[in-house]
Formats: structure tokens, sequence, C-alpha cells
């Protein structure tokens, strides 16, 4: 009888294209979780750090940051799709659609878009199409995810395999900038550098210098706050090897690292794709690089878009991603490319 | 002249029965202590997370979480009540009377109920009703807790036995459902599981299946946030052999653990009796496991009554409380008896 | 072409007296930077910690804590002032000018007030006068403090010489209390102690007895929520020694802990002078005590100035402060001296 009460997660057996996943447990959102974001990361963008400074470009007041909403939505679906999960696989069609303020109450729901079960029968592929909303059902960000999956019932039979046609990197026109964003006003040095869109070349490679050696204490408090309830990153007894870092907690750190060189990057709006290289324990100290892989304008004043790829590593020298056999660094933690929005 | 200013705690002798202790240093709670509560605990329960799912079920937003508004509560009492403590040895009758919001400024009082000198005439037990009051001087929670305190001067004569009686249990009649509570329109997919008041069985054994492995900053970080001062939490100077764990943050921990088959026990209205068998230290790994121990109607619609045995483990199996000897197993950390609010 | 986009941060021979260094990155501070100072320190004055209370103090709510208003402002001067400095030297002719609420943005600017270049050639020292602006351009609080730099280009030419006169103490006429506030209604019951202003006699000094053992993520929690970035604090790779504790943590705690004993020392108003004694590293326990310095009478109604001598230790004794060769002793970590209000 108890056994049906704790929920063992879904299988790949239990997932069909087409299925629409509610996710549980709504949050409403503070400036606490703000302080936090702050607290756990070297988070320093400014439209996210200042009222003043999100008002002056053209926004209602400063929003929660474009990841710690990324996690709130994504923490939610950790027990209907990755609870037995092998390898959270990629990221792609990551959009930002809606700023998330104070007050906001956020939920998730999930569709199937496609299955594809292993040749070795124990495992699958699932790629499931998440949306975050808000109190008011509007859609806030959504992105497409898919993760390596074990089957319970290897009896089970091999569903149809549904591949979803995924674009390698959204396009300017696939960015949604939020609403009222104008940068024609935008304050240099309240941002902190003078680096504007037309400084960045593409190409161009920059080693963000600073490092945080990554505590126990903090992963888990970041986790936790996401409401993200995978045993793997906060018991002992199931991992004695160590706790394993959420994958999302290097985003933050290699995002909030990124200040130093990216300072004007201000929003994140797109999400094309990202691999986590490799794992990352308590202990390591994270450092990050990034590279510009594209430019474009927007229809928004002052504003362009910036596609970077973000590097987070725990060791080595900058600007090394793969070996010679075409396999991420062993030193490499993350590969993210995004579409961020920096004024002209 | 210096002695004279810090606060040496008082000691058994210092109390008399109808004494009211008034303890200091109100405090305002905001999004700030709810995001926190969430960062320190994996904290699920729908309830305490949205506003929207609050408003839903009646309130007019999320409160803030019923054991944080008990730990303010509490924390305030330790100057006045457990600063020279040897032993926590138990809690009665406790309910929350009032949800906590946002804004609202808590403080604590408590009244001597009880005072019974030990044989051995170094110790007494000190049994203390408390109150936490908010702005407007209504109370929001009390309950009886004792505690065995040192004499300071070996000399004072023993003061007249009295020890309240207190009831094992509290009723249902006893329960204080919160103004418009209704859970008729209690949205499962959103709380996180499909299990409702009728689906749990008098005697039914719960395994809520994850564990948290407890870092030292974790539990400083949740002391301090609720104002404990014991040193014992904090000072590795006054505790060589390893700071002892604040009770409440087992407890808090043991709750937050229960979601896992607990999803829709959203509400603790009240707590009955309370052990904390073991002391727990960083390190430990807690896990928790319930048992059903009574069931009851409310007159709120479709809220019924639960009434819980938890129980908080740092090692063993499940659903192992008492040695043959009668006492607890070394590895129970907690043995938790509360009512909580759960739809019909 | 990518360090040009990095902050290299400034060195001696890049700052001229009368520069105005406007700072990055505006801060607008909620209820969730109160929860994690409270959280991170032993903070209990109950003015930073109720609304109530601060009300009937005269003030329209609680401010945020006072050194956290601090932290804030001196934050957002590192990347400026002190990437490459070698030590920092001393505080002086700091006043806190306005409370900081919640909902508040402040942002931070620095004058060069004086430079001595030292005569190794090598390096030198740099005078600022910082001043911490909200959104309405109203300074908060402004403080001197000078900082030992390196040069990075040695042959460049040493300035001319220019040492501000700085005094020793401010002068209880330099003090600024806020408007409104009265402490004629203070109640002693509530704040935690029944010492007022009269009962404080100037040369008393007092043990403030607790004491806190400093844990990694706790000091890298705070420094990152005041959004200091120098890499000493964070990065293990940079510092294999041990991560140096930012000196504001050390006062934070020390301050905290100066509660047992100065419960109603409520508002800190100037601070005098300090010195960072010795670094403060993971590990060690933070103890404090106080001498009474100075006191002063205000205009406020029943308010009364106290100047504070505060000293942060990490072992020792009490009341040692240097040795006969007139250095502070190795287990002083904070020699702080200011100037707080407190009930007549």
């Amino acid at each position: 009888m108890m056994a049906a009460k704790t929920n063992p997660g879904r299988f790949f057996e239990d997932y069909a294209v087409g299925d629409v996943l509610k996710h549980a447990v709504p949050r409403t959102v503070s400036g606490g979780e703000r302080a936090l974001y702050h607290a756990l990361y070297p988070a320093r963008h400014a439209l996210y750090s200042s009222d003043a400074f999100a008002q002056d470009c053209g926004l209602p007041k400063s929003p929660i940051d474009d990841l710690a909403a990324f996690h709130v939505i994504f923490g939610k679906t950790v027990p209907d799709v990755s609870l037995n999960a092998v390898a959270n696989l990629g990221y792609a069609e990551g959009r930002w659609l809606l700023p998330v303020y104070e007050g906001d109450t956020l939920r998730s729901e999930s569709e199937v878009i496609g299955l594809k079960q292993n040749s070795n029968g124990k495992t699958g592929v699932v790629y499931v199409r998440t949306r975050g909303l808000n109190q008011r059902d509007e859609v806030v960000m959504d992105y497409v995810r898919w993760v390596m999956v074990r089957k319970s019932n290897l009896d089970a039979p091999a569903p149809e395999t549904v591949v979803p046609e995924l674009k390698k990197a959204l396009t300017p026109a696939d960015l949604v900038i939020p609403e009222g964003l104008d940068f024609s006003n935008y304050d240099f040095t309240l941002a902190g550098e003078p680096h504007r869109w037309g400084d960045y070349a593409v190409g161009e490679t920059i080693d963000h210098v600073d490092g945080v050696t990554i505590e126990e204490a903090e992963h888990m408090l970041a986790t936790r706050l996401w409401q993200n309830t995978a045993k793997v990153h906060f018991d002992l007894t199931f991992r004695p090897e160590g706790r394993l870092i959420y994958g999302g907690h290097v985003i933050s750190m290699a995002r909030a690292l990124s200040f130093n060189g990216l300072a004007n990057a201000q929003m994140i709006v797109g999400l094309n794709g990202g691999a986590h290289a490799n794992p990352c324990f308590a202990g390591q100290t994270v450092k990050a690089w990034s590279e510009v892989l594209d430019k474009a304008e927007t229809a928004a004043p002052g504003v362009g878009a910036i596609r970077l790829r973000l590097v987070a590593t725990k060791g080595g020298a900058p600007f090394e991603l793969k070996g010679e056999d075409g396999k991420y660094k062993p030193e490499v933690l993350l590969d993210l490319d995004y579409w961020a929005l920096m004024p002209m």
C-alpha cells in the first residue's frame, strides 16, 4: 500500500507522443528569490539588479533573472521527466517570451514531442517541449529538452520512433523582445562596461577570468530553491562518491561569471542548445569563456541581439572545447549556445 | 560591570508558575523568509508555494510555511527558556490558529505552567505555554514545551511541584481551520499527488524515500534565520565534538521530505507531541517515514484532518522506531505527532 | 581584442585627485536581502527586525540593516577601487544619512581625495570618499576609505602627494539622526535588554560571549550578496592556501554578536575608523568584545549616542587588543570604532 503513495517517476514506456504532462507545485516568486540568486551566483547584470535601471530600459521594474525563471520552470519537470533519466541530452528552441516579476506565479507543463527507443532495448530518448506559464496563463518561456530514460518493463514494446525536427539555432526572427524594451538611453557606466553590440565581432572569444570554487551547501541551496528533487544532488548515501551538481547551477554560475566581459549582454532571450559535457562536483573551480557566434539587429530601439557560446570549465586553458577525437575535453563542464539582447 | 550586560539565561530557580515571559525581538516576515525556507528544505507543499493555489483554496494568498512560523515563534523563546537547558523534553497541545502572511510581525510570550525539581537537586523541568502573536495582537499559534534546566544556586529551595495536565493528542474539535479554507476545487495535479484523505488508512505507513545529507552551513543559516541563539548550534570552540543541529531543522527537513507520499497533507494545524530522539550532526543523511495515526472530518468544505507520526532517521530501515528495551533506536532522530489538513 | 573586454581594475597611476568614479550595477533591495542578512549573521537588533518596533520608534517601517546598506554600497566600489589593492588600510568619516528601505535602489560613486606613492615606487595609497545614493539621488551614506594599490607601469611618474585631513572620530554634531526617530516609548523588553544609554560608562568593556565558527559557503553567500567580486574571496585556484574572508563579513558578524550586551545600540550612524587587523579564514571562530569610548546626547527625543570600539577575535582572551610592540595581537581580526544610537 505504501509503495503506491510515493512517486516512482516515469519510465520510458510510460510516455506517448502527444501526452501533455501538467507539472506540480506552482511557485510565486518574490524579492526573496532575487536576493538568493544574487547570493548564490556572482550575478551583476544591471537590468536584473535594479528597478531604476530596468525602468530606464522601458520595463516596469527589474524582472527575476532570466535563468532563475528557467530554473523554476525546469525544476517542476524533474519529477515527471527526469527522475529516472540516465542522461540529460540536450536543449533546443528555448525562448523567453515574457519577463517574470515579483508576485508572478509560475507553473510548467510539458508535451511529449518525440520518442526513440535505444537499440539496447533498455533505455530510450524522450523529447519534451516544456512551457512555463504565469498566473494569467501566459507562456513566459518554452524550450525543448531531451533525456535518456530507463525502461522499467523491458518487455514493453518499442514505440514508433518520432524524432522532432529541431532548429540548430533560433533565428533572430524567432526571438521575442520584451514589450517596451528600449536601450536608447542605456547607461553603460551603471551597467559596468563600455562595450556595445558593435564592439563585438563574430568569432571573438572572451576569457571571463574570474572563478568560483563550489561548496556543497551552495549548490544544494540553489537546487532546492528551484524545487528540483533529484536525489543525486542531495543524498550522499545514494551517491557516496559525491553529490552530482545540478547542471543548471553550472549554467547560472558561468552566466554570472560572464559579466566580466559581457556585462551588457543583458537579457537572455533564446537558448539554442546546450550540453553538460562533464559532471561537476563540489570542490571544483568553475571558470567561463565565451565566443561570439552571431549578431543580429532587432526592431526594438537600440537593442541588438548577440548569439554566444558560453563554456564553463573546471580547469585547463580557455578556448579549448574538444579534443582531436571530437569529444569534449574532460575539463569542460558546459557548452551553452544562447541569444542575448545588448545595447547597440 | 560587564557581566551585568550580557544575558546569562534563566536557571531553574528563576522560574515561578504563573510568570509570563515576554520574549524579545519581534520579526516581520517577507518573501525573503519564504524563499529561504524553500532553499533550506525541499519544501513543496503547494499551498505554501503558490499564491494562486492558496487563493483557489480560499485563502487570500500563500502563507509563510506553518513550520517557518513555528520556528520564528520558537526562536524567540530560546534566550529566556532554553539557554541553560540540558534537554528539550517534549511538546504538546500545539495549535496553528491563524496563517502568517508576508508583512506580518511576530512576537512571542511564554507562561510558566509547571515546575518540577529533579531528585538530584541540580536540575528541574520547566513547562511553558508559548504564544506567538502578530502585529494585531492576535495569537497565531500556541504550544506547550517542557525542558530540563540547570539550577545555578543549588541551595535555592525546590518550588512546589506543578505538573500540568496535557492532552496526549489534540482532538479534532481542538483544531482550528483557517477561515475560508475550502478544498472543494483542490487541484491534485498541481499539488503533485492524486491521494486524497480517503485514500489513507489508519495504520498505514509511508517511506518517503528521499534523503538529504546535511551540511554545516545550511543548518546554521536556518537556525540563525529563526534568531535562535543557542551557542551549541554555532560555536565549535564551545562544542569541539561538533555543532549540535537545532531540532527544528530536523523537523522541517523531515516534513519537507514527507511531500513524497503526503503532498496533500497541506497544512499543519496541530502538534500533539514530539521527541528529539537522538542528536543530529552535519554529515548525517536525514530520511523520513510516516504513519497514519488517526483521521477526522472537519466542518470546512472538502477538508479532512489526518493525524500523522513523522519519523526522521539518520540510517537504518524505515518503520523501526524503538528497540526491545522500549527506547528509540539510535538512528531515529525525531518522532513527531501532528495533525494536518488534507483534501477529502 | 578579448583582453579589452574584461575589467583589469585600476592601478595606482590610473587615479587622479578629483576623479569621480561612478560605480556600476545599481541594486534594488527587498525583504530578501533582509532575510538573508538574518540568516547569515545572528542579527537581532529589533529596529531592523520588526516593522512594528520601527514604527513605535517613529520610522515608517523597519529599514534594511545599517551594515547591509554599507555592504551594498561598498561592494560596488570593489571593481574600481580595490581589484588591484594590496591592503585595505582604513576607514574614516563614515555617516549613515538616510535609512534604506525595501524597494530602494542603491548606487555608489567615489571621489579620489588623496594619493601618496610609496617610497618603493611599486605601490601607492589611494583615498576615496564614497557616497551611496538612492533612486531619488539622495545620499544615504558616505565614508572615506584608503587602500594600497599596485602600480602597473612602474615608470609612471609619482603624482603630487595629497593626504586628506580626516577626523580621528566624528563629533556628535556630525551624526545625522533619522528624521522622526523617537525613543521616548522604547520597549526594552521587546528589544531584548534593559540597559539604557545611562547604564553605560565610558571605559566600560563588554564581552559578548557568543561565537560563530565560520563556514566557506556562508561568507561566499554574503560576499556575493553585496556583489563584491574580488576573487580572493571565491577562487581556491587563485588562493590555494584558503579563501580570504571579506572584511565586511567579520564586521557584520561581530556587530551581530554584540547584541548580547548591546541590544539597545540600535542604529549605527557613524563609522570613525576601522582596521582589519588580521585576515580571517573559514574554520575560525569569531567572537567579539566592545569598549565604550564616548557618549553624547542628541536632539532627538529619548535618543542618546554611544561611541563604541568593536573588536572581533578568532581566539585569545577578551579585552586584549595590542601587544607590547604596539601591534595588534595575532588573534585580533577587527578593530572598529563607531557611533550608535541608544535609548536614554
